[in-house]
């Protein structure tokens, strides 16, 4: 076990790297504990909940919603759940975001930590104190900004992971090498998907790497007002096609990247489209789509880092090196049509 | 007008005192803005919402649920409210605790500010952070703390205030009073309410004490672990029964702030519980209440205030001094108990 703590401004969030799940035991009282899951995740390790007041919710996308929220809240009343209660998301990034954000209103507001159980959620999601639920088919419409206490890294979790959503946490490490790690990147290229499955230390790095990645530009910038806009690197278009398409965030963004680079060669002269491509489909995401760009456009321009005319996207000048424009949305709105048709 | 500048932890609130609700149009952009009132306000004022993107929600407390958030947020998405745009509530406690909440969870969190129309709202609930929405019979079960930009104060509101409202609102000067300022007690057992709804000058004045009040307590104590407790006083069992029962807030904590000067007799030797009773009264406020026993300290076991076994209770030492003391609920079951009987 690996004990690290990263500073940020309101809290020093504990990062408890190769980690078991028993430690959860010695890092909160369990009567003062509320675990959430999953349904996927309970019925794969159902023996670890053993003991733990436990909170199930659907697996899935679509369970991210106030419905999902109200439901919890139902549940933390008739547990008695109080102001000193912990709430402990353990779960991919639905259910870490979620249970952040119940623990940033319920009682306004009680600790919590996580335990993340996908590559997505240990590299990207339980990481940085986003949190929050769709509204229809906007992404992440509401929710707050709130760190969680611990994060507790037990990678046995991702021994029942399904293939799709090692694929899916890929996109998000990929996308970090892309904006600011170009040793990463080509330490991917070198590799394949099948090393991390059967490697568990080479795995484990990976993750330690990338919790670093996205640790540090949030600490730079917790209330996103400048780096952390960087993580945003294919997610403009991703969150506009993701719940319209019903595609796994991973896809999207993939998708996404792909856009932002061909915009890159417009604005920064970006010349390594094909690299990331080839990157990008060499751990199996796609990098085309057949989406209605009109309809995309919509929902994108409710997209949270818009202003009344133009939208905070984020380009790359080199693989390594993400930068952020402001595109005026009517100009986007043609690229975005453009890029549709011609692929 | 007066501006007053109070600097709370994570930002700086500017309070406009003896203000014009005009004063909104150079504090805000008015294409940024969207208010939040309700019925009652926006029938009786309406000229003033000229030119302004405004979301209306039906009037009472029981309107301030999820159901009602939920509505105002996809209003939110169809005006494409975005991250620069600042949400203003107007009205009474139930429309700046839920406006407060909106802003705080819309896109993670806008700016916002308050025009306060009722005296409850102008001297309490609009000021010091939390927000919220209750949850069934649980008050403010749900909810953040998140300072708004600025308070406008607009006398004028008041001449529309059914005499129910302005009872209420006295009902928390009479709260600031008992627990902080002895000469205001005193100040009020000279007058009557009529003084201060005929006398415009005197209401000021008595606006800007208590909003100076209920802010110092805040401001020493944003998030709760000490002296902002002292606020609680009469709203333990005023929470209790004031859903349970459908009685006005001020009502109910009139009746809870009874209780705990009995209480107090026990705990602290408190011995001035008969003038506390004759200032309510003078102001048309209830100090006895046929209520169930058993039904509200269901409810109070899930007050936020309460540990595992014991609950942290606002009691006085003497008018003027209130003071905060854990109870064991066992005991307080049977003090509750012992207080319905003797009624």
């Amino acid at each position: 076990m690996q004990k690290k703590i990263f500073p940020f401004s309101a809290k020093k969030v504990s990062y408890y790297f190769d980690a078991d799940f028993s430690l959860l035991s010695k890092l909160v009282d369990k009567h003062q504990a509320v675990l959430i899951t999953d349904e996927n995740v309970f019925a794969a390790h159902t023996k670890k909940f053993n003991g733990w007041k436990t909170i199930r919710i659907s697996a899935g996308e679509n369970t991210k919603k106030q419905a999902t929220v109200d439901e919890i809240i139902s549940q933390l009343i008739v547990l008695q759940a109080d102001r000193k209660s912990v709430i402990i998301g353990v779960g991919g990034g639905v259910v870490t975001d979620i249970a952040g954000f119940v623990a940033s209103i319920y009682m306004r507001g009680v600790k919590f930590g996580f335990v993340p159980t996908s590559v997505l959620a240990m590299v990207d999601a339980s990481i940085g104190g986003k949190n929050g639920i769709d509204v229809g088919v906007y992404k992440n419409m509401v929710g707050t900004i709130r760190q969680p206490e611990f994060l507790v890294y037990d990678v046995s979790f991702l021994k029942t992971l399904p293939e799709g959503e090692w694929i899916n946490g890929f996109a998000e490490i990929i996308k970090h090498a892309s904006i600011k790690d170009e040793k990463l990147f080509a330490e991917l290229e070198k590799n394949k998907l099948a090393h991390y499955q059967k490697n568990a230390e080479a795995m484990s790095k990976l993750i330690r790497t990338n919790a670093a990645i996205k640790s540090e530009i949030v600490r730079k910038d917790e209330f996103e007002q400048g780096e952390r806009k960087l993580l945003n690197f294919g997610h403009t278009v991703g969150h506009a096609i993701e719940n319209v398409y019903g595609l796994s965030h991973g896809k999207a963004i993939s998708i996404g990247m792909v856009a932002a680079c061909i915009l890159s060669e417009q604005f920064t002269n970006f010349k390594q489209t094909a690299r990331v491509i080839g990157l990008l489909t060499k751990y199996g995401l796609p990098t085309l789509a057949e989406f209605n760009a009109k309809k995309a456009f919509e929902v994108l321009k409710m997209d949270k880092k818009k202003n009344q005319h133009s939208l905070n996207y984020v380009l790359l000048n080199r693989i390594g090196e993400g930068v952020v424009k402001a595109i005026p949305m009517d100009q986007l709105e043609k690229l975005i049509h453009s890029i549709v048709r011609a692929r």
